[in-house]
């Protein structure tokens, strides 16, 4: 593929290329348009992300993101004190938010376990949590809200077995058919899974 | 959609979406991607926009983006100067040239006709074209590369009767069967074009 002659349009297209999801078609199409939109357009999102370098950092109880020393929803004494929900990243913590059905606190990890992608248990944010753990023992349940796939199960698995002992409840939020889904249609692990895990009504 | 307990990730979020094909979800990976990788790295691309704003203008001939006055093609006397390729975008001279098959000169309209997103011949870099043909008697053929599109057919329309009765040789590029394609398998609009275009071999 010929480059441009600037090595500025090239620089652009090759650091939008390096986002995740992102071809080198794509980084061509987006340095172009940053390149044709009126300049302080573009400004706007160079100064987004150096604002949001600057200022973001990982919360000091839960590793969510924010730009507080201590984030919202830890130091908010309305919510439950005794239950965490461990996720993997803070798009999660915004999902179970949107839910309104939990109230207590959360633990990022910040990944799953994947000996694909050399992440080990050491990479995850989990001597935070220990050390929430004994330093809070109010805390009572530990809710699993892992990813339903391989490095999600894996991950709720050391971490159940880590906790084991603890006389802490660990859960693991329920896998089964998705709202809106036909039974017919739904894959043959989630049927199983809802089936394992039916409850009494 | 909950939005995040923090302005820089919502303006960083929100940028993100502005720009072209870039949706809510979309934007909210990247901008997650840009918090969790090394501060460098991201930085690196606010950089890289910033150089390019400033440093990335048209060049005063051919409208192409360049990093000086006068863009390296135009400055180039090697190159054919009595052909001009007139392209919608700065794209379209970067897939011209890896051709390796055009010597000419180029001139970049930024566009093409199109009263649906209220673009008319006014907002293309036309001006700019007549002011060289007037200028540059050598010039003796102009080739239409816009796209094979409404909108190129009708800007490519638009600029040959412009250039009506000023004695330059207006071609426009063929359009027919691309390289690799069955005849079985291709859009009638193209077959038709292709047989009117049909060439004695």
């Amino acid at each position: 593929m010929a480059d441009f002659d600037t090595p500025y349009i090239n620089e652009l297209i090759n650091q939008f290329g390096q986002l995740p999801g992102i071809g080198k078609k794509t980084a061509q199409r987006l340095a172009f348009h940053i390149l044709s939109q009126p300049e302080e357009k573009s400004q706007g999102l160079a100064r987004a992300i150096l604002n949001a370098c600057e200022n973001i950092h990982l919360c000091n109880i839960c590793c969510n993101l924010s730009d507080r020393e201590t984030c919202d929803i830890c130091t908010d004494e309305s919510r439950d004190q005794s239950v965490i929900c461990v996720v993997e990243s803070p798009l999660d913590v915004a999902a179970m938010e949107r839910t309104r059905e939990y109230h207590g606190l959360y633990h990022v990890l910040h990944g799953a376990i994947s000996p694909m992608q050399d992440v080990g248990p050491e990479q995850l944010h989990l001597r935070e949590l220990l050390t929430r753990l004994q330093k809070n023992p109010e805390i009572q349940e530990i809710i699993l809200a892992n990813n339903a796939t391989i490095e999600g199960e894996a991950t709720a698995t050391y971490i159940a077995r880590l906790l084991k002992g603890t006389g802490i409840r660990t859960t693991r939020i329920a896998q089964g058919l998705p709202m809106g889904s036909n039974i017919e249609f739904t894959d043959e692990v989630t049927l199983a899974k809802a089936l394992l895990g039916r409850q009494t009504i």
